[in-house]
């Protein structure tokens, strides 16, 4: 088998065979395939796309490049899930204590930010002493004691998905559905759980910037994960508008707090008990009507805090924290940032929203780069509603006065006011199962 | 500028400024962009192509990554000649000595051979004492003695040629209009002659198998040439079937002293009478009527044939083999290829034959091999012709026996015999101007 034949193959617009798809996986990972055939593939495969089958068996020999976690010590279904990320999502801190407080073992793997924002494993190392780098036997035993472990990825998982992400980064070949959903669903099949919920966020904070696009993804996805043999749902939420009030690292942990306390953005907490519902459905809780009634249970009688407590002290954190957020890192400055003009805010661009964030450091431009844990953005007003001209809409939070001009800059091009009332738009756009 | 957004550009189909391509083609020449780069690139313009102006950029940018020649010292107008490639073709030993016979230089770089067989500088090369490697003085002072030269590439020509032309060929990225024109074209304008034949063969054993996409990239390099302000014509001609009856390099330096000497093939002489005759026409001799009878002219008064051999002389070479062919090396074994069966020769796949030639030692698996000059294949019979079963068909020339059975192999592939007799097709498709 030659690559170039592999790749004039898919230029032509033909299906690839599952060999012809292991070869091309299998050189990549051990090197056997130079960068510059592996690019021209996966430009191929960006314009002339692959089919079910095809992005199956991609998604296969990606998952078995390298290790795979063994999760059978811990009894019952284990559902994961994973979200395609979003500005100010902090979701698996709430919705893995709610459903760990029904039972459900929640054993996540879970990766650091890239870009916008910090990732869950950024925000939790946000608490004073949290360990995110457990050892596989740490992370398995806190699982079985407590019902839930939230931990960077251990072993060597799915090294080929870290090999073509990196050149598609830099070969603008990101941007295809099925290298997408391999790549995700590649590191959830690594992962170990028997079910999978994927929150497949769209609009401008996301990478699908249409429904239909985040469809596409959603059905590509939920296609892999009946093809492995794996019960997979896939919620389509919206990303038009940040979700939540904060974003940043310890801000969001704060956040996450409120609304386990029950205090929380309505947003927020919605998507958190849709998605943690899917996620009790698929570990046979019942159906999604009952399971949504226990998630929010969980926030009601404290069950849910409780536990995220118990999971913060597991893991060397101080859980004390959870009673007194002033506990968490802060900010030496902060600056208010005010409406120009009187009006409805019509629009706060995510992903603008996201980048003024990092640049208070609350993530990372380049991989090498650390974070702020107490950096960030606090929202005091949301899309849809009224301001006064000069009435502040923001607070800004940083550990230097110097980055507050360029963060201002960013946020001049994503708040919107208007004198008409945008309209109000679903936050669950979808459920393909 | 950086290149992913170049990249990202193309792949959505949007055409590239100047600039950009410049950018490019400097980065792929100074080593700035990596290769995986480019090839993502190449397999973009693979598939969404490029227009006209873009395609006109790319050759301009390529033509200036390294040196040209300057043939400003040779008066009157010098016309160059590039043909596509196809088995068999000896075009360049014999229009050279004819156009130059009427007074208008010939100052010809030419190639190896890459692939089915030697090309035009191995051809010579078969001349014992042939000097192919001349300074650009001397190659500049014999055009001037005695209005021509034929030699191998000297100075830093189009190194971007060379560097994508190595890395289109191991990423399934050959196959591209405005890439095959770039290419070419590139190279003729840095080699300096002001009107420029292009014989763009079509069929089999061309680069270009349908007269469809010969026409394409005949009209994408007329474009260059006019957008570069050199005159341009291209003449599409047919390679279903091999151009004469010789292939092999020596084999073939006999068979151009035949057609200069009156007695060569029909269809190898009326190619190039008629090739000449657009490069005198060109060159401001008259019409094409007048040009051809002129061309066919230097056949008849052996002033071509005088021309090829003060050419052999002044390079170095043994001018003797023009008056007695048997000084060429020639082959220690030859074999009878046979008819397997009674009837019509309805195809002689080029190609094939190309491949049979090569396994003979006529031509290169690799850039490293080296060919053998006695080595190839005469046709006793053309398509078209009838055959009894076991009449010879063809002689294969190696010096090995052991090279006999693959290529014998290779043939069975390439002869066809059918009891109908194959219609007859133009072997000039079109002139494009």
């Amino acid at each position: 088998m030659r690559m170039v034949d592999i790749i004039i193959k898919k230029k032509d617009g033909l299906k690839l065979s599952k060999e012809e798809i292991e070869f091309f996986v299998n050189g990549v990972t051990d090197g056997s395939i130079p960068d510059y055939q592996a690019s021209a593939l996966l430009m191929a495969i960006c314009l002339k796309g692959m089919d079910d089958e095809e992005t199956l068996n991609l998604t296969l020999a990606m998952a078995a490049s390298g290790d795979s976690i063994d999760l059978s010590q811990i009894p019952d279904i284990k559902v994961d899930k994973h979200s395609t990320g979003g500005v100010g999502d902090k979701t698996t801190l709430i919705l893995g204590p709610m459903v760990a407080a029904l039972g459900v073992p929640v054993a996540k793997m879970s990766g650091r930010g890239l870009g916008h924002t910090g990732g869950t494993i950024d925000k939790l190392e946000s608490i004073p002493g949290f360990n995110t780098q457990l050892t596989q036997e740490e992370f398995i035993r806190i699982v079985k004691d407590i019902g839930i472990a939230v931990a960077g990825q251990t072993g060597n998982l799915v090294p080929a998905d870290k090999k073509l992400y990196a050149l598609r980064d830099v070969t603008g070949t990101v941007d295809s559905i099925p290298l997408i959903a391999s790549s995700i669903m590649s590191k959830k099949l690594a992962a170990g759980a028997d079910a999978i919920v994927l929150d497949v966020k769209t609009g401008s904070g996301a990478f699908m910037k249409t429904s239909e696009d985040a469809r596409k993804l959603a059905k590509a996805m939920v296609e892999i994960g009946k093809g492995a043999k794996r019960k997979t749902v896939a919620v389509i939420t919206d990303m038009n508008r940040p979700l939540g009030k904060a974003v940043g690292n310890a801000l969001e942990v704060k956040e996450a707090i409120e609304v386990l306390s029950g205090h929380g953005p309505d947003d927020i907490t919605t998507v958190c008990i849709t998605l943690a519902a899917k996620m009790l459905e698929l570990a046979g809780m019942g159906d999604f009507k009952k399971c949504a009634q226990l998630a929010e249970g969980t926030i009601h009688d404290g069950s849910a805090l409780m536990k995220f407590k118990q999971m913060i002290k597991a893991q060397n954190g101080n859980e004390k924290v959870v009673d007194n957020p002033k506990l968490l890192p802060s900010a030496k400055y902060t600056v208010e940032y005010k409406a120009s003009s009187k009006g409805y805010i019509s629009a706060i661009i995510s992903d603008k929203l996201g980048v003024a964030s990092m640049l208070l450091g609350a993530g990372r431009a380049t991989k090498e780069d650390s974070v702020d844990p107490a950096a960030g953005i606090t929202l005091l007003k949301k899309p849809g509603d009224m301001v006064e001209a000069g009435e502040p809409i923001m607070i800004l939070h940083a550990n230097s006065p110097s980055l507050f001009k360029e963060s201002v800059n960013e946020l001049e091009k994503a708040v919107k006011i208007s004198s008409e009332k945008p309209p109000e738009t679903p936050l669950i756009i979808d459920i393909i199962q």
